[in-house]
Order: C-alpha cells, then structure tokens, then sequence
C-alpha cells in the first residue's frame, strides 16, 4: 500500500529516543509498503517563530520559519535512515513527486506559507494516489467532544468527514487547532480525493504496522 | 508601492492582442512601483485538465496541468518583457521570493494543487508585504449581487471582507468561482495580513496605473 | 532496447482519448525495453508563437514558447504514467541523461530554441545509443513524393539516408517541415551515430510494440 | 569595504530582541559596505547533534544536522532584512559566490561537515577577497590566557596569526573550541590570502559600524 | 549595445596572458555594452575527446566532454572579472536568459551535443536582440578564398550571408570548420533573425571596443 | 562493501587507455560492492590554475579552476560507465548524498576551494560510512620514508594513522603534498570517523577488487 504518516511536531519537542519513528517505518517497508513521511514543527517551530515576530517579519516570513524547523525534524528522521529515506527534503509539491518516484521514503517539512502540516500531509496523499494517511497527533483518535475537558467524550473508531466537521464546528471547545486534525483546506483536499484517514496518537507510533492493520485502536476518517 | 496584478485566464483565452497588459505593467513600473503578475490558465488550462480526466489523471495531477497552463502564460507575458521581467517563472513561494530580490516584475502561474490562482496571488501580496492586491476579473468589480442575473446589482465601491464573505455566502446564485474573487484561503491570508485588494475588470487591463490612483471605477475590499 | 519515440504535437491538437499512447509505452515497457517519449507542440504551440508574435517576441523567445507547450503535452504523458514515467520533463539534454540513469520513462518536450522535435528525438537517441528512434508522423511512412499530392507515390519499406536526403531534396513539393522528418541537424546526428529511425503514422500510435518487431507496416531508415 | 560578519550561535540561544544585529549590518550597508553574515548554530545546534546521536546517526550526517540549524538562524536573519538580503542561504560556496553577485547580503550557515563556522567564514572571506573578516564571539578579543580563568589575562589589541596559534597552542587551558577563534582550517586560508580577522564579543554586536572604524575595543590579528 | 563576443578556443591553447580579453571585456562594460562572452574549447577539448573516443563514449559524450573544456575555459574568464561577470557558467540558453537578466557578464562554454560554438554564440545573440556577434578567430577576416592557400586571397570588409555561404560551398579547400565561421546552424539563426556578424582576429582581442566603432579592420557579415 | 576510490589527478595526465579503471570499477560493482569514485585534477589542473595566476585570481578561485578540472576528469569517468554511474558530478557533500541514495556509482571531483582531494574523499567516505577508502597514488603504499630519496626506506603493510602522523612530521624531506595521502583535515576526519585507508600505486588500478581482498600489496591505514 502506499501511506502517508504525518507526525505531530510535538514528537520532536521531547528529548530522549526517537528511534521509534525509524523503526516503525521501516516495518511498514519492510512490509512492502511505499511511505512518505510529514513532519511538524513543534516547540522549537514556535521559538523562532517568536523570535521572527520580534523582528518584525510578515506573516509569510514566519509560517516559512515553521516550515524551515518542520524540514529540520524531516532531515532528522531522514539522515536516520540513510538506506531508506531520501537525502533531500522536498520544497514544493513537484519536488516531492520527483523524489518520490525514485522509489524511497521521502520525509517533507512543509511547503509553503498558509497552511497547516495536516494540509501539506493530504496534498502528498493525493499526489501519490495513498492508501491511508495516518496522522499521528497528541490525542488517541477522534471523539465526540474534547477528552481533555469532557470526561464522558465518546471514541469515535469510525467517522465521516461530514460527522467529523460536524462535531469541530458545533463543539465551542474543540478547535481543529487543538486537536491537530483535519483544517478546512485538508478536509477539502481529502474530501475532493476520498482519502482515508487513521488518526492515532503519538504513544502508538511504534506500531504503525499493527494500526494499519486494525490491531491497535485508532479512529478511521472516511470521506464522504 | 509594491503591488501583485492578478489576471484571469480569460485574459489569454480571446485572440488578439496582448500588449495592453505588458504596457500596463510598464507604466507601473515606470511610475516607480515594484509589480508582481499572476496568470490564471483559462480556457487552455480547463482543456488540459479534461485531457487528464480521460486519462484517469488524479485531482494533484489536473491541478498540476492547470498549473503547467498558468505558467504558460506567465511565460509569455514575462517574454514579452524581457527588460523588465525575470526570465523564470518561479515553481513555489520560495522560489519567488528569491526572483523577487532581483528587482524586476516577477511573473507566477501558480504554485501547487488545491489553491486557486486568488490563493496565489494572495500569497505572493502577503511575501511581499504589497501595497494592494488587484484582481483583474471578468466582473466591474463587487456587487451586492450578481450583476449578471440581476439587473439592480448595485456597485460597492468599499466593501469590507465580512460584508465580501457575507455577500458571497448569502447570495445563493453568486459563488466565488464565478466572480474569481476570494476564496477561503486567499480570503483567510488577505485577512491576517490586511492586504488591500482591488477588484476591477479585464476591460480596463491597460489602465492599471490610473486604477490605483482611483482614477478608474473599481471596489475595494478592506481587511477587517 | 533502448528506444526513442518522438510523436508529432498534432497527436494532442485531437480531443478524446489519448491512452493508446501512454498504454502502447506500458507495452513496451512490459516487453523489457527501456523508452523515452519525446512530443511536439502541435496548435496549441503554434497558437501561443502567434499571440507572441503580436507581442513582438523574437525568434528564440517564440521557440521557447513552443517548447513550453510542448513539455505541456510531455508533462501530460508523464503525469498518466505515474508509475513508469519520471515525473520531471527536462530542460536540457544533460538533465534528460540525469533522469535517465534512473531507469524510468522520461518523456521530453524540446530543449533549445533553434530546433525541430526531430532534432530533439535524434539528439536523445545518440545521447542513450538507441536501438532504434521511432518518428510517430502524420503519415505512414516514407514514400518517393508527397502521397498527399501524388496518388502514385511508392511507399518505401526501407530507405538510406542518402536516398531520403535525395528524395526531401529533389521533389520540390516535399518540404522536410511537411513530413515533419528529418531536418538537417537531425540527420547529421543520425548519420553519425548511425542510428536507425522507424517512420510510422499517428494511427498506428496503440501498435508501437508491433511496430518494432517489424509486425505492422512502417519505413525504417537507415543511415550511411 | 566589503566584510564578512561572523556571528557565535550562542547569540541565537538567549531569547529576546535580535535586532541589533540586524539594524547592524544595515548600518554596514547603508555606509557603503559589502556584507556577508556568517551564523552559528549554538543550543539548537547542539541538541539537535545529541537527538541525532541518540539515532545513531555518523558524523557527517550529525554535522550536516548542526548545519541545517546555522542555516535556519541563518534564514531567520535574512527574513528580518527583506529589502537586503538574499531571500536564499546558500548550500556552497559556489553557490555563495552565485548569490553575492547580485550585490545583496549573503546570510550563510555553513557548508559541509568536518569544518567550522570560523572556517566557513574565512571561506567567505578569502571568495570575495574581503578587507576584514569579524568575528563576533563571547570574549571581547584576544587575551595571553584564558581570561576566564586568568583574572591578569592581558588583553592583546593587535596579535599576528604566528602569536595567536603560539597562544591557542601553549595554554593547555585555552582551546579553540572555547575561544570560538582561528581552527587550524581557518587558520590556514587566513594566512594563505592574509585576510585581516577582527575579534570582538557579541555585547558590541550592535556597534559593527564604529568596530570596523576602531571606535571600539577589538583586536585585530594580522596574517603574517 | 548588446554584444556578443565568440573566442576561438585556441586563445586558451597559447600560455601567457590572458588578460588582454578580460580588458577587452571591460572596456565594452565601461563604454555602457552589455557583453555575452563565448569561449571554445581549443587543444584541451581535443584531448579529453580524444581520451574519451580510446574509452569508448558515443558521440553525444564526446561532446559534452568538449561542452565541459568550453565550460572551464568560460569558468577562467568570469573568475578573472568577478565583479562584472556572473559565477555561474550555464548550462542551457533558459539559464543564459535568467543570468543575463542580472545585468551582468555572462560567459558561456556550450549547450549540448551536435552544436558547434558558433551556434551557441549565435542562439545566444538571437535570444537578447544583440547589436553585433563578434567571432574572434583565427583569421583576421572573411576571404573570397582560404588565405591559408592562396596568396592572392582578398579580404571582404562587407559580405552578406548568401555570399559567405556561396564562398564556403564553392570553395573545396575552405571548409567551415577550418575557418571557424558560420556552420549551417549559425548560419540560419544568423539569417532568421538578421543578426549582424563581425569576423576578426584573436590578434585583435585587446581591441574590441575600437572594431565595434569600425576603427580597425574586420569584415562585417551581413544577413539576408 | 561501501568503497571509496580516490585516484591521483596524475593518472589522467598520461595518455592512453584509460579503461582501466572503468574497467576496476566495474568489477567491484559487479562483486556487490557500492562504490564511490573521486579523482584529482593532475597537471591540467595545474594549467589552469597557472593561467588563473596570471589573471590575478584570487586563492579560492584558483582552487575553484582546480576543483573544475577535477570534476572534468570525474565527468570523463563517469561518461564511461553509462550503465552504472550517475550521470552528474555533484558539487557539495549534500549533492553527493543525494546522488548516492540512487545507487550508482557517483564520480567526485572536488567541492570547495582550501581542501585538497584528499580530505574530499574521506569526507565522502564519512558520509556513507564505507568500509574502506582506497587511495591509488603515485606510490605503492606507506613507507617510513621518501622512498624516491631513500632506497633503503622501509614499506610498511599495516600503519596506525599516529604513527602515519608521525612519518610525515619528522621526516623533513617527506612532505604530505608529494606523497598525496593524508592531509590534516583528511587526517581528523579518518580519525574521528575511524575509517581504514589503503594506499596503493596507480600501476595497480587495474586490480582494485584484488586489493581489497588483500590479494596485492598495499598498506593499510588503521585509525587510532
């Protein structure tokens, strides 16, 4: 299959083993699988990004000082599997196809200013055609209300795009922010393509291979 | 002033000539003002795409096309200025911003899939911290409905961005697609970067130095 | 083997279906060949020379112009092949060999303003010491005067270059632009690197692997 | 003149405003200087090299890890100079020596494992023959010791490269590293091109322009 | 003016001083021409052709090796004007056109495969409506026969292109590549675009600026 | 195994065959081994950078002329093995990584100006941590002095790169230029990196896949 995972910048943010992410990626292509991998910024993002606003730079400059330290996290996870990965981390979309085609992981940061990392993860999906894209984020899949403010929220292990806007639009508390999910240009992106999407949280990234295979619980994303 | 010219690709599709559009950019330039010019694909381009279609080319794929048709146009309006223009058309916001540095008009056809053309020329205003965005289009500029199936659309000058989207929204018969004019993303970075935009017809093409003077019927839509 | 297929633009100026061409390069590709795609402009080109021409282009900025359109088509047959084709069309025959050693399909649009796409196919075909260049033209092959003026005109199975030289020479009515042959920087590279061109018509477009096994009717020219 | 400023990471690592560094190169630039602006990685360098290491990465790549991070200060500084700097940070020196032909500031990370950024700098320096190559650290020049463990350390306003390497070499306690001076690398193309280094401490690094004109305390180590 | 200046490659044969050509190249700078620089490959280029004929490389190799010897020779020249000339020697007339639009000199070694360097400097004259291509060879002009040959050979101060070719092909002993004119390439490009060719001597070189105002012999090549 | 090959520029100042080391590399492909090949610039090099001299070029673009020459060779190389090696010669570390992960073989010349081929090839070595770096000298491996001045001196089979060190600080008449092996920088990166080195001649080309196997004389570099 091909999959895209996309990993939450907050991943990077911990100090301590990230080998994790390697192996579970080389699992899935061990396992025959094609793999792209996106990776977020997280906290060292969010430092320069503070660092830029107090020199004043516009909006673009900013988001693309996100996408710099998001393609830092790629090389990273690049240069740690050097039999795998490709050396180059993509800076647009047609770079990405070109890499793409040589027939190894490619690791993207981000590609240009005004979109999120979720966004950036389904244009590749769409590009490549992806059996899944699997969103690795801080929660453990989709509820029906934040868990972190509602005790009662209800796990989602199936849910349509429609169900899923639904539920980010009508609950005041949960900001599509927050959760790390699907912004409205990746909703639009995954909608128009019927991209599948897996959410799962970052305590199961060493078993991408189980999630993919329905033996870990994660929420499936269906667009309808 | 520093300023992005966006022009429909209807622009390229009638026969005919095409130097208005290049006189046009020239007197800007003259008049001392830095010009970045944004292409739509027209006709050519929706024929590519449905070329693509039959071919079972995935969405990434036909917006890519579109694209290719984009910068088509792109490159023939920067050779026809050869003076003036870059003579690459820039492949993502990175690449422009370094084809910016140079000094000259940059010329874009647009960037990546899942972005309109207003996206585009959004994000080139925003880079480039631009004066006004103006939207060349097929329309005179905004109406609180559309002028094509109502007589009594009345003209707005001065409209703000909540009463655009409200306008856009409430109007069941007018949608964004058919004005060209902002759709959410480009809506969402004019916004957080309160770019002005003016919107004004391809009939006044070869004016562009007296619409910004306001010296030429055109609206403008305010940042709110 | 390792062959060059050049197809003329007027391939792409036809709406409908144009996967004969990307599944007669599947064929082939299945049977063990390696392949490069070379492709013209067609009217599409010749459109946009003539809205450059009311510009006052020059001469290399035209040929650009044709180019572009004709990487447009290259892109085309590249993006419906995403498996076997390489997903960037070179600029210049140097990046062409760089693609190239990737093992994939490349397919290419022109390279230089100045000459045909036959200069271009030839120019490849040396570059990878090609088995044979394939001409897909307008007609079915090589004949002792222009068939579309002479009913008698003797189709030739086998010709040399001399006697193709002598043939564009000599019959005033036939222009090598016609045929969309073998201009004469084409047939000095031909000549000196001795490579073997099959001439067949756009009808035959699904039957390429046919073609080459001498199982459909074509001229072969062979050089001397 | 035309300089090369060399800046420690460690700059980078403090939060706060960092703009006196850049209101300082425009001071440079608007008294009719040529300047390059060479970064450290610092902090964000180092725990990068140590996430790096922890997934076994080899020294090359931990080294290509520390300068991705220069690059990113470095980008963050040509952000905050949109109308001076090249919007670009160069991979190579060729690549250096392309950018600083269009008359810009050059921002540079560095280029390739297994050298220093004070080598990277000399590079620089040596490229485009530059009159004064400062080096920006966290002493205020040059001592006979280390003058954080000699409280008589004598500072040295004028040294020659030939006392420096006797000073790096004979005080067990003073390491290159530490000082963030001349590697032997560095050293080399110094004295090879006798590029004339001035070091001074990142306190003053918002007084570049009175340095250069020795309104300020520095030291000047002269090639012999 | 735009110039173009075409160097025999035996310039870089000889040993000695080459810096009659930079000045020379200065001078048209000074005196407000913007100047393309092309530069042969001479006896280095034989050689490496000749090592990699006893290797075994196709034609197309063959000449890209002699490509590369212009390259280095084009690399000399710019790295002996680095403030006038660009550092990148390019390697297709696309990137030509985007150095040359930086307002500087841009040196060129060759294209590709199957052209002499005649037709590059010519491609590159018709590319930027240059004023005058000036071929410096190894004869001090155009003669009705070689005067290598014949003693009583008179030189044409004025020929039009019809007579230049006339004179080529009536002329046994005078071949096109003997006297490094206009080979059929050149020759066409030179007469679509009516680009006007001077004919002088490598002896002249320190003289560029005196021929182009006519104030030392050279004969003039006028197309038709 | 991961090798890399560095050859001594002077091979490529003989002339003749040089299929030999096509020939070499192609044995060590086709026994399973990947291999990286880097060659000098020789005396070629050393013309240039003569005629550079005389030009008043500065160091770096000196060495620039040298590195180019280098790459020249490399290219010869590698147009002689179209089937295995990748068809561009990289110009940075990050470049050559890229290359590398296609898995061809990839043809170095040099990278920047104040490091000699040496040092280049351990980089190279570090950067794909090869198994062994083979240098193919003018020399039949180490000995414990100036074999051309001293007849008795002593070849050594087996040397630490400290006791390596030492050989060439304390014998005056060995300079590490003339024996073209470990320089300091190259030296620091076989350490740290603890890559194994084999020096051997260049009358030994042919016989490379024997060398490794410890089927001919050589000495091996231990780090330490």
């Amino acid at each position: 299959m091909k999959l895209v995972v996309k990993v939450t910048g907050k991943f990077f943010d911990a100090e301590g083993d990230k080998s994790q992410l390697s192996s579970s990626i080389r699992s899935l292509v061990q396992e025959g699988h094609r793999v792209a991998l996106v990776t977020g910024g997280g906290a060292t993002a969010r430092r320069y990004i503070s660092l830029g606003r107090s020199l004043n730079l516009n909006e673009a400059s900013l988001d693309l000082l996100g996408i710099w330290v998001a393609r830092l996290n790629a090389f990273l996870m690049a240069m740690s599997m050097p039999d795998l990965a490709y050396a180059r981390i993509p800076e647009s979309l047609e770079q990405f196809l070109e890499y793409w085609g040589h027939g190894k992981v490619v690791v993207v940061g981000g590609f240009q200013p005004g979109q999120s990392t979720a966004a950036v993860s389904a244009l590749v999906a769409e590009a490549i055609s992806a059996d899944y894209l699997i969103m690795v984020t801080t929660v453990e899949g989709v509820f029906d209300s934040d868990p972190k403010k509602n005790p009662n929220a209800r796990f989602l292990p199936r849910v349509t795009t429609t169900q899923l806007r639904s539920i980010l639009e009508s609950t005041q508390s949960v900001k599509a922010g927050t959760y790390e999910l699907l912004d409205p240009m990746a909703m639009k992106i995954v909608e128009r393509s019927r991209i599948r999407v897996i959410v799962t949280s970052v305590d199961k990234i060493g078993k991408l291979a189980r999630i993919i295979k329905g033996e870990e619980t994660a929420s499936i994303v269906e667009p309808v």
